[in-house]
């Protein structure tokens, strides 16, 4: 019997995305799609990828357009998760695909988004140490944010063997997607096109203190983080060029291996070949991660970079997959390692 | 009992295609990969968007690799193809992604590729009046060109219903992948992005005796084509822009008739709601094809306008959908109309 | 002695630019900048790429802030030109890069723009017969639109030499900066990147008349203009696909004659050497315009192309350039032919 | 009277970027232009923005054709530049804008270029401290590495006032024709459109021994460096985002005192005022350096990021700024701090 979705906020970036992995789902039956300013207008004007889909109509995200499905995708601006889930009742599979249930410090969701806490729901990140049991049979999942997703992808191998110093540096370049389908004079074509430029420099960006959260968690001890995030001229992808100093006796070997132990088994990472890099376009559209890793014995640092596509396994492809895992379905049911390239 | 595949010129951009499709397709199973100057290499060096065939290794394209197969796909410069499907066997289904099969005038292949003709195979162009019907049971498939793809299903419902005066003309916007893989200077990123500009103008494209052939087929007259391809700055996608003079009589209510008609119970054609317009990126990575029509009264012209994906419905996803029919599965198998965007 | 310069709406794409070129004239200070929802900002935020300009603020567009003035260069929303124009007095040299005094026939304007029309300004286009006479000394310039400007410095050698049926066919392909620097949806980097699209199809774009006015002008009757704008990937740059059946009698050379001879001695148009082909990117940033043109003898049909910089030939600098002739300096002095590539 | 200039490998990148600029210098005369694979033909065919030289031809780099100029600008392959200017003889100018004179180790240069040390040219990144007096009346100049430029001046005010520790962290994006004009497949506008790819990971970009040289002179101490280039989707730029961990005292209003000093007369080199970060767009074209700068006091790093055009400043740019100090002029003369943009 397939399991019934519905998704609030179908009309933004994260919501489309998530729409269309489900249509490719086995297992799932689109339901309600709702949306606010959008509500009446047909799917096909605001997402016309999405051919399946064309010709609904978003109602408005209230309980009533959301009740009597199994699972409910939220793609809202932050704040706005707790009550709808509240609603929704505790026996609804709910994926915030927002900030909100992501932190766990009331203290650093205060700092760095300026209001009361909602609380902490289980890690959409299977991949980390942990996070796979607190998803199955789960009914509440906080979706990671993208960089997040890269960032720790790329270095909690590193300070899961214990590899490398509580400092990490991460430069990271998104695809334009990531800020969002609100029309702003520095996201239109003609501003981006051609141009890179970093923004939310020195510590200011929301996703760094999940960044902390994630790498201390596995490292056993708190992890300090530089980043600073770049906008890119393309629509989708991130690339995450992440260091940190290696401590004593750290070989080229001794990081590949635990880069190996790390990924073995996870069907979405792929640590590449020696000698081969990522690339977003080689991620694009699909689930897969790309890592690669390399120790710089000139300065003693490991340097990892990964490559993912910030809408789907950074967001709707992470989504999908801890739903999976909540409902004790195959973890890759539905989604896909198989990039759109070139 | 799954059908055995193999791919000649898996890296290439055609090969990389086919293969990215027939990975998501339920009834076919991957077989000989082969290529020429990159035999002996790993795919996931050549084509690393294609995770799950990263470790295959590229055979040389000899009888031998690509016997014992059900399918052969061929992506191979033209030329080649008829001394491979000869090899191959009768009973072997064989389908040509490159040019050699096309065209049913002898003159207009020596005219425009100044070499014998090697014959004309079944055309895979399905939506076309009576296409489907030589596709079924066949074992040989010529795929079209990816320019024609896009213009033959943006005007031949205005020929078929008599609407339009025997001369079109097409502007078309290609993204470079249409080009191919091999380097040359005037691809290069540095010089394509932020530019476009026009080639093969005056008559000298190789696809414009391809779209005179199927115009003129569904009009039983001659059409004459003034075709200019231009190269866009992006990877994929063609967006078609075409027109011809209406006869007497046409109204906008007679034009849109006779694409509703056309296009009504087309899986992968998708005649938009009036007022909107054909994205290429609606249609990135999908087997979808966008059309819109238009009559303007103040020149008494029918303007017609496709998108398409050049590497999906204009190249391998038309080689799949034409193989499905030919194996007498559902026509969809393992294609979608899901773009991905943004 | 210096020309005093000020420009209305200096926040914008044609603002910003005119401010560039107008940087680099050598008879030319900068006076007023204004701007309206825009004043009291500091230039450096708003064109962060006039580093000379960077801590001007903009004033409110005033009569009072445009006072005092040689020239006062408009880059207003159409509909406000006649008033600020009327307020500045017959002395000063009002260059107006909107559309408000383009159109002689008070029924195209009323038709495209719907409100009543304003009058009708010397044109700004200098190669086109009869221009540069009527600017000279001129105190009132109406620049032309980017669309017209590229479509008829294409075709108008082959109507002035009687060469061409009196219907064009023309599709164009434009960067998004020619939309404007306003924020919408369909102009975010998310949805312009990787995407070809057309708008205004079937004769509604309000550049359409002034194209007819042009070409109707220079052939001595009437032509139609089948006219389909494209949005392309890249922030700047036009290139305009031409064509016309040719009349009984003209040859290749016929076509190439007329050409020649129009833009023998122009300083900023550049007919290619045959086999080269116009490329947006080697325009961009100058005042060039390349040109190519070809006959088609299997359809009868002269193709014309024209590669233009939208913002530069199309906008501002023909705005300089026009300035230059009123003023009686060199028709070149500040601008250049060089663009800004790869 | 002018200065006579002749450009050794015309045809390429630099080679068209220093011609651009050249033609806009009041001082200079540009005579002989040559080039190896590619002489014998039309600039207008290689280079079609420089119309004003579309006529000219390429002549062979020949001793010959080079002799008689005042200046000689090199873009030639490493390892090539000692002999030509041997051949000019002392009293020219030569300005080799290549790698072989700008390392001052030769067991750096060995290891990085696996080749035999020709010398070492004063350098000309005239921002330096003491790089001034070095060029003036010079007759020999070693333009700097693209990277190098933007990471120096991002960083040496930093080193320059003993601010930060001796690491620094760097992470650089570049456009592709960093990468040149030869044609190879990673390049092909199909594969970088859309991505962002690393390479060079891990130090072994040859720029990184540059960037080593040049911060560790300021710092008087050796300044390590991890360097991660990355290629990111636009013709030209590069955003260097560089960071080091602060010496303890240091606040944020101690870093922005170190780079307003550093830079308070700098023609090209603009520190942005507080919250506004550098874009690569706002320098395309120019020789602008745009630079900004934080503290980050929750992980106790200095974070500057500058953004160059890396054609003009980073090569073509810095050279003719170069020239002109060497030959006396005004630093500024035929050089821009306005960028093209959007």
């Amino acid at each position: 019997m397939a399991v019934r979705a519905a998704v609030a906020g179908a009309s933004g970036y994260a919501g489309g995305e998530v729409l269309r992995l489900l249509l490719a789902h086995p297992e799932v039956e689109i339901g309600a799609l709702t949306g606010n300013s959008n509500a009446g207008q047909r799917l096909g004007a605001l997402q016309p990828h999405l051919l399946p889909l064309a010709d609904r109509v978003l109602a408005e995200t209230t309980p009533e357009a959301l009740a009597g499905h199994d699972v409910v995708f939220l793609a809202l601006p932050h704040g706005q998760s707790a009550a709808v889930a509240e609603q929704l009742g505790p026996g609804v599979l709910v994926i915030d695909m927002g900030a909100d249930f992501r932190l766990k410090d009331p203290a650093d969701w205060e700092t760095f988004y300026g209001s009361p806490h909602a609380g902490t729901w289980p890690y959409g990140l299977p991949e980390l140490p942990g996070a796979r049991a607190a998803l199955e049979g789960s009914k509440r999942i906080a979706v990671p944010g993208c960089y997040p997703t890269a960032v720790s992808l790329a270095l909690y191998p590193a300070y899961a063997a214990h590899l490398a110093e509580p400092e990490a540096v991460i430069v990271a370049a998104s695809g334009t997607s990531g800020a969002g389908k609100a029309p702003k004079p520095h996201l239109l074509g003609s501003e981006v096109m051609g141009s890179m430029s970093p923004y939310g420099v020195g510590g200011g960006h929301r996703h760094t203190p999940e960044m902390i959260q994630n790498l201390s968690g596995v490292a056993g001890e708190r992890i300090a983080v530089s980043f600073t995030p770049t906008l890119a001229p393309m629509p989708r992808g991130i690339l995450a060029t992440c260091s940190a100093k290696a401590v004593a006796g750290v070989t080229a070997d001794s990081v590949r291996a635990a880069y190996d132990k790390a990924y073995a088994d996870e069907p979405f990472v792929r640590l590449l070949p020696e000698g081969q890099w990522p690339a977003t376009a080689s991620v694009q559209g699909s689930n897969a991660v790309q890592v690669q890793v390399a120790y710089d014995g000139s300065v003693g640092r490991i340097i990892a970079i990964s490559a993912i596509d910030n809408l789907t396994k950074g967001t709707a492809g992470g989504a999908v997959q801890s739903m999976n895992i909540a409902l004790g379905l195959d973890e890759t049911t539905g989604l896909s390692t198989i990039g759109v390239a070139p």
